[in-house]
């Protein structure tokens, strides 16, 4: 690779004044430094990077799309590339199935690939690796799945409390009374905790906290077909989804049956995904500001590397009003 | 003030050449430079920053010693500036009484005082700042308080649960059964939310929850002269303390009194402030790194200036084991 010491002997120059020449000093006349780049341009050289690369981290993908820029993790992804790239981390995306977490362990993989610490994001309580991270000795921070007890370990995603009592208090300040849940399956860490969440700020709210008004199902498909009527039945006015695609599900579900959103029920999703704008209403829903997440989680991890060990570290979650909820009609 | 320009009018030079003789650049010759940098002295010129200064952050302390090392906001504070001020913020403390929260607002005092964010130490529910955090509108991060649903709040500490987890298995795994708690004054949020996991820890690790094995008290005294008693009656062969400072009174009053600690009763602080490890015998306690909290303060803090707005970012405590704790001895 060519040098300032290259181009200094190859043109009979001092190294003082290729460099000189190189940064554009005042005291190098203009025909010097044209000759010094025209050489340094025909030699290769390139300028040395200022920042030495302080480590590779792995961003882990599994269950969730990411490629495309309307994808769940796409934004995550890049919040977190643009905190940690300017300050000398390289990043690389692993998507990451089932046999690999099987066959090598989480702190051993890490080595074998020179990882120095890793994000993991759409891990549900079947992963194998989730198991591995009450020990693991890698810097780790895990999306929306929280494992207490390891100093290695920490907890990034937004606070599920505020957000239902966001959800809840809105609805009841539209007069809901009876308000319903259905959750995608609670096999996933984030699910549990956004129902219990859901049910904590009915009762901080005063009101009724009934079980028969709350569904879920690993697959939506059962939360239509079995929850959806009795929830309906029951006098449900308004649902509040655990996710985003649910809500979108239960809407044009609704809707093939005559049911008018918002006027003859209230909808309301969760995560405020792209999709949520082009949903007939528009969405109302709890935002999770995905790129926040990105940086945030990138935070979470050099605080680790810096061995502030963090456990638990939370975004403030936003209602974002559109057009799926409103007060309920009284039934003549 | 001297500049550049000035130093070079003294001397009839360029400012180019005064640049050059003041940054050792090596085309000006030794005499140049140091006639340059003698009449820099002469006309008291320094070198500018290199950064400038970002902004002033306050710490705001309440009801907590910091002045001297061994007081307990002494490290927060210390690390708080550890991590500010290199990357260009000013910190300032201020102790801050009940007057100032009732004559100004959070909001105009730090308009008033040109901060751009605040960290506050010791705030308790009786605060009147309290109030207006639901609402304010710069950054403010409360370590060990919880303000939901203004994104521009945060609440740091250490993760009360996983503590509490810690200390109450650790006494399990001394074949503890009978294990009481007592705690400082309920007007604290902390102290509130240490108890609640203190009685979740219990239920998780498959011991009875009696609240009757429990204590708390505004004053220290009333916990040992009205709770403790009580306490030693039932059987309680360990208790967990809300805090250092009582859980050393405990071992004073029980050392009076004639029982053995820990071969008569187990005693568990909370802090691991430094006093513990002077104590007769040194206490076994949950720690909080106070230097990790301090520099994760303005991480939280740093975070929201960014626009990256946290909720709550906790840190992981450890077990620190002295010689408070012990199997319990059956009595004959």
């Amino acid at each position: 690779m060519a040098t300032m010491e290259s181009i200094a002997q190859a043109l009979g120059l001092s190294k003082a004044t290729v460099s000189k020449a190189l940064s554009g000093a005042e005291d190098v006349g203009e025909k010097t430094r044209l000759t010094v780049l025209k050489k340094a341009a025909e030699l290769g050289y390139s300028k040395p990077r200022r920042r030495a690369v302080l480590g590779t981290l792995a961003v882990f993908v599994i269950n969730m799309e990411y490629e495309k820029p309307d994808d769940f993790g796409y934004d995550i992804i890049a919040g977190f590339r643009k905190a940690a790239e300017p300050v000398g981390y390289r990043v690389k995306v692993v998507p990451l199935d089932l046999k690999t977490q099987r066959e090598c362990g989480y702190d051993d993989y890490m080595a074998d690939h020179g990882f120095c610490g890793g994000l993991l994001l759409g891990l549900d309580l079947l992963c194998p690796w989730l198991q591995e991270f009450a020990e693991s000795s890698v810097p780790a921070v895990l999306y929306d799945n929280h494992v207490g007890g390891n100093a290695n370990v920490t907890h990034v995603g937004v606070d599920n409390d505020e957000g239902m009592e966001m959800a809840v208090k809105y609805l009841k300040s539209l007069h809901h009374i009876r308000i319903g849940y259905l959750s995608g399956t609670l096999n996933s860490y984030v699910y549990r905790q956004r129902l219990e969440a859901f049910f904590r700020a009915l009762r901080e709210n005063g009101l009724t906290a009934d079980r028969e008004l709350m569904g879920h199902a690993d697959h939506t498909s059962e939360c239509l077909s079995k929850h959806l009527p009795r929830l309906l039945e029951r006098g449900c006015t308004a649902i509040v989804c655990s996710h985003d695609m649910l809500a979108h599900s239960v809407m044009v579900h609704c809707a093939e049956r005559g049911l008018r959103i918002p006027e003859d029920l209230s909808i309301l999703g969760y995560d405020d995904i792209p999709l949520c704008r082009y949903t007939v209403p528009p969405l109302t829903t709890i935002r999770q500001d995905r790129t926040a997440l990105g940086k945030s989680s990138f935070y979470a991890l050099s605080s680790q590397l810096a061995r502030v060990h963090l456990s638990t570290h939370l975004l403030h979650p936003a209602l974002i009003e559109r057009a799926s909820c409103a007060a309920p009609q009284r039934k003549e």
